[in-house]
């Protein structure tokens, strides 16, 4: 069994492995070759937390997995993280644990590696601008992601909280310092997305988090944030402008994301004004971005899929490349 | 978080540890102190084989696990085991993982205690002869429990193959030389069950391993194995002629093991002849056996809270001992 820190999964894993591990990912869902069981909650009342069990099959890869997350914002009084997370994979073929994994970073890798897919798949090949919402622990990997697949000029980063946002731009400088693209923070999101090429939120607001009316022909916008049916960090005008809309889930969007929800219950927008699943347009069965002028919109919530798929990647390229604690139970 | 190796376990947690911890989960089940979602179960048709998580919480301890078990009768051929599993603990009250231990002997552990509860709580005290049915991955606990809660003369161990009885027998008079109880294998199950105290089956049969005519005024019996309905290794006389039945969960026994669905559905017993779970009997709400001429029958098929409490002892132990392996992830 191989146990692998956050390290050690930096050590051999990228950020455009990440990336072409979830393409891959998403291909295999909207392909049905894999299965994906319910997710099991289980509520810890007298803590107000709540440890999450996410199992996945991938028949072509032979892989098993289950993501443990647990939510218990109370950890943060005592210090420690408050959404703990472990990634334990199995060999599809024997049924043995293979490797457990630091499941929070697989989690920020691989969620910021679906938007990266996304704008990669998706946004203008020459988009030069890009806007980033939020700077909780997901963000830095979205920020990466996006930098991965364009070569940007400027990203700017907005945060309702402008002190928050200024420290994670200082701290994505050194970073992310390889890219060499200018990231700063700002102050007013809605001046900053006018002229952006690239639109990313990632926060978990009840409330839009820009003006849908402002962004521009041709841009690309991710949702990554609200993932409840309360969530709404996208406004309705953005959904109803956007030109094509894709999933990572059909499934899970419609399922759990406010931002769709929402107005799907208002009659603004219905299913019929959705492309599809994005692993969809991997597969060719429907087309992507068709010209410049369109606006793009993607929407993840995320599935066990990309945890498996990822995990499996993260621990084929350790072990080949002798990285990670060997233990027997 | 702590890795427990068979090993391990074995330093600190006894058999007697095991039946206390049982009887504690039986109770804390039965008192609705627990949260048991449904298993899920994938199956992986290539390999004929199937992955099964089994999560469950206990409040009162503040524990959270999920036991993972691979079904891969292929991995044989492979010389790997055809049941590898493992049991992934989580302090509930934070949520992180705090302990991984191997989940086969964990298994053996509980379902060879969970026997030892039944029979140290419904035996004759006097009991001297024991009598086994199965040589197989869960037999060897099963037997040890047998020993555990009463000083029995002799057990007399059963196996359709007569030499896989007596290998058995022979490493059992080793590991289980402490007891002093004389272990012998027979060749006729029938002869050797007629005047014994306590029957214990533990085979996945799918016809009736004994003739329940011939079971003795006070005896005990125990079904531990046949876990599905098509299972039936209990025959329908001894369901009718035992005075008093008790199961490990109502729920679980009635859904899944064929000893009581298939009499059930022949109309031969219905759920007014059982007494109910054992951990009423614990809790005293409903009564055990009541005098030496009443037989009694226990069944039980699992239930995750067995793995949760006995896990989470086994744990408590290992801390305090300074035993088994610390890790970061």
């Amino acid at each position: 069994m191989l146990i692998l820190t956050r390290e050690d999964i930096k050590k051999v894993f990228s950020m455009k492995d990440a990336i072409e591990a979830d393409k891959e990912a998403l291909r295999i869902y909207s392909e049905g070759k894999s299965v994906v069981p319910l997710r099991v909650n289980i509520d810890i009342p007298k803590e107000q937390g709540q440890s999450l069990f996410m199992p996945a099959y991938v028949e072509g890869l032979d892989a098993t997995g289950i993501k443990i997350v647990s939510v218990f914002p109370k950890n943060i009084e005592i210090g420690k993280p408050s959404v703990p997370a472990k990634m334990i994979l199995l060999d599809g073929k024997t049924g043995e644990v293979s490797a457990i994994m630091d499941g929070t970073y697989l989690t920020q890798l691989r969620t910021g590696a679906v938007q990266g897919a996304a704008t990669d798949i998706l946004a203008r090949k020459d988009a030069k601008i890009g806007v980033l919402f939020g700077t909780g622990g997901q963000a830095a990997t979205q920020l990466e992601a996006m930098l991965c697949v364009r070569e940007l000029e400027e990203v700017r980063v907005f945060d309702i909280n402008i002190k928050r946002a200024k420290e994670f731009v200082e701290e994505m400088k050194i970073n992310l310092a390889q890219y060499s693209t200018k990231i700063i923070a700002v102050e007013n999101g809605n001046e900053a997305i006018k002229d952006a090429d690239i639109i990313t939120t990632v926060t978990t607001s009840r409330r839009p988090v820009f003006d849908g009316s402002l962004v521009k022909k041709g841009a690309h916008v991710n949702g990554v944030g609200a993932y409840t049916p309360e969530m709404q960090e996208l406004d309705e005008l953005i959904i109803k402008n956007s030109d094509k809309i894709y999933f990572d889930t059909m499934e899970g969007v419609l399922a759990e994301a406010g931002d769709f929800i929402i107005p799907m219950k208002k009659g603004i927008v219905s299913k019929d004004d959705f492309q599809g699943e994005l692993g969809r347009v991997i597969l060719e069965e429907i087309p992507g971005r068709e010209n410049d002028q369109e606006i793009t919109l993607f929407k993840t919530v995320g599935v066990a899929v990309l945890d498996v798929v990822t995990a499996y990647r993260i621990y084929k390229k350790a072990v080949e490349n002798n990285i990670g604690s060997n233990i027997e139970i």
